[in-house]
């Protein structure tokens, strides 16, 4: 694995991404941010999807990782909840596909199991063990976008390489 | 409502698409076919999603319909279902919403009661109607682009104009 992996937590009202950029001295470099869509009552269902699809399109142009991973929605919840994070997921998979980046899926469970030690492990946990395995005093990302960091981490860690430390 | 309307039936294996062109003589010209992504076997879930976007914006560019009528993925069933109907929903979204044309969902059973006058009437019943009202003899179409004419049809009687029959 050289170069960026970007971690995407798909939300329609929320969709959080973290680029994790490992570097040649075994540090990482993050970015993060947190796209926010129009409101349901400032826009409709399609035009939510394509501010996240295109927000998503700007990073990966940017930074070109070269391997998007993305939580897969959780199936076992209500069927809406369910609906929704499949459509916000569906639009940001097309903005990586499009420009022919591989795309990972991750169940959130694996994603806690891998990074935390525990599937059902709730968000600081997750994002303490992120710290501390990245090697870092604080973490300063909103909770959607260091969900995100977490899923490429995740990814990071499922392929075999060298450990790194955030720089 | 002057120009065509297209309507969409999702879905991740088969799409169907119905071209409803209503005719200043009061008749409506019809079109139609099923978008088939390429199978889980052969192409990741992106691509399959992009797949049904392509194939959609390809329709929209070339008949140019004013709106675009699509079924609202039925959350009253299998979670995992309703999750993939929503991503292929998402997908045809947002090939017309990139062109600005105009996206209206219809529940199912909004569909089969307007056009056949009874919420729970079975493919075959609604394909009848939709035969009956537009004054055709057969209707040729495979059953997800019957699906499809008929959310197009739902479309254009929910908006007040006078009738049509098929050309």
């Amino acid at each position: 694995m050289t170069g960026p992996i970007l971690g995407v937590d798909p939300g329609l009202s929320a969709t959080g991404w973290g680029l994790l950029e490992p570097k040649p001295d075994g540090t990482a470099q993050l970015r993060w941010n947190v796209i926010r869509p129009p409101k349901p009552n400032d826009a409709d269902l399609a035009t939510r999807l394509c501010y996240i699809h295109d927000q998503l399109a700007e990073v990966i142009a940017r930074y070109r990782p070269v391997a998007l991973a993305i939580e897969r929605p959780f199936l076992n919840r209500n069927v809406r909840s369910a609906v929704a994070l499949g459509q916000a997921q569906a639009a940001a998979m097309m903005a990586a596909a499009q420009v022919g980046i591989p795309i990972a899926e991750y169940p959130p469970r694996e994603v806690k199991q891998t990074v935390a030690g525990d599937g059902a492990a709730d968000k600081q946990v997750v994002a303490q063990a992120l710290m501390t395995r990245l090697g870092l005093a604080e973490l300063n990302a909103p909770s959607d976008a260091a969900d995100a960091l977490a899923v490429a981490y995740c990814h990071y860690l499922s392929v075999p390489q060298l450990e790194l430390t955030a720089s």
